[in-house]
């Protein structure tokens, strides 16, 4: 996702009380950010963060991060979040390739909700399911692996499935129209806009045990 | 499928050259009902014929056996197919559930096209893909394991790609939009006129390796 710049972004941003600004030196140490030891979940690419304010919200036993590539996305997150008392919620703008350099073994989710499809096959490798991230992913999970995928594009779902069954991944919770099932779904800004334009969400929640 | 009667049906059957009337007693010897070692692939509930004869042509190689439960509709196979030769094909009437009292270890893949979805929960054992048939696969297959299904029901297709992920198999070729891949596929009759209405159809390949 990418906007148009808001003013004045670099200063909201780092002036905000969601934002970690310098994430690597977390590294190993994110349960002193939140101050417990709860899971940690996050979400790739959160974009406005309509999704991990209001999980954050409902689920206050978890702790969230959002991470986020663009300074003109997350601004719109910080924003809107900033009269908000979310304590178990934390923002950082950072690109997905370096997240083993954040994160220890330390996160137990990772929500993908709308990511970029990146249809052309050169780019193969910047899609958040392909083998690189997912061993990228590998460094970052503590035990159990869990990766919770929402999208409306045919072809990344696919594509996840593959990739996710070939890396040892099982599956729960599959469904190729979200809006006619019956579960507790916290929707992005994007997903509302499909469901009203009656484009259909696919959805699964990917899990690999270690053994 | 259940069609109406055809007049005779029995007599048609009883007499066609590719239906195998006692296959139980062909168990562990359906190399000699071919006459070679080549493959054995089957399809459950082949319908009218369409897919499984078509196939057959194609990949003379390979051999090839039809399942279909219903007097009623295996009869339009055969009447369609009897002035044809095609020696590596064969046609079974019998219940799926029986599959390990005719086979033991012989077959290198099985093909589930359009499948009954048995939507209600209290039906899900009837399902080609659930846990209580994947378990009688087990043990008509050869080595490596092969399903390769098409739907166009968007609950069955969800349901096995858990089914199956969960009993170990991984996916190849999945897509939610079979039409608009460009890839050799070869129709069944309900398939044709799916596609032609603007039906969707759902595919995947699951293979399992035998360690």
């Amino acid at each position: 996702m990418r906007l148009r710049n808001v003013k004045g972004s670099k200063t909201i941003i780092e002036n905000s009380k969601y934002i970690i600004l310098n994430p690597f030196e977390n590294k190993g140490n994110w349960n002193k950010i939140f101050n417990n030891d709860n899971e940690i979940h996050i979400e790739i690419g959160m974009g406005k963060g309509k999704f991990i304010s209001e999980i954050a919200i409902k689920n206050p036993d978890v702790n969230f991060i959002g991470i986020e590539k663009f300074d003109s996305v997350i601004v719109r997150a910080v924003q809107k979040l900033e009269e908000k008392e979310i304590p178990n919620l934390k923002l950082i703008r950072m690109d997905a390739k370096e997240l083993d350099k954040v994160f220890n073994h330390e996160i137990s989710r990772i929500y993908l909700n709308f990511s970029d499809p990146w249809p052309k096959s050169k780019h193969e490798k910047r899609r958040l399911t392909s083998p690189e991230f997912l061993k990228i992913y590998d460094n970052i999970f503590k035990t159990q692996r869990e990766i919770f995928m929402k999208t409306d594009n045919k072809k990344l779902f696919a594509y996840s499935l593959e990739t996710l069954s070939q890396y040892g991944y099982k599956f729960k919770k599959i469904t190729l129209d979200l809006k006619n099932e019956n579960i507790d779904n916290v929707t992005t800004e994007y997903e509302d806009k499909f469901m009203e334009n009656g484009i259909t969400i696919n959805r699964f929640e990917a899990i690999k045990e270690i053994v």
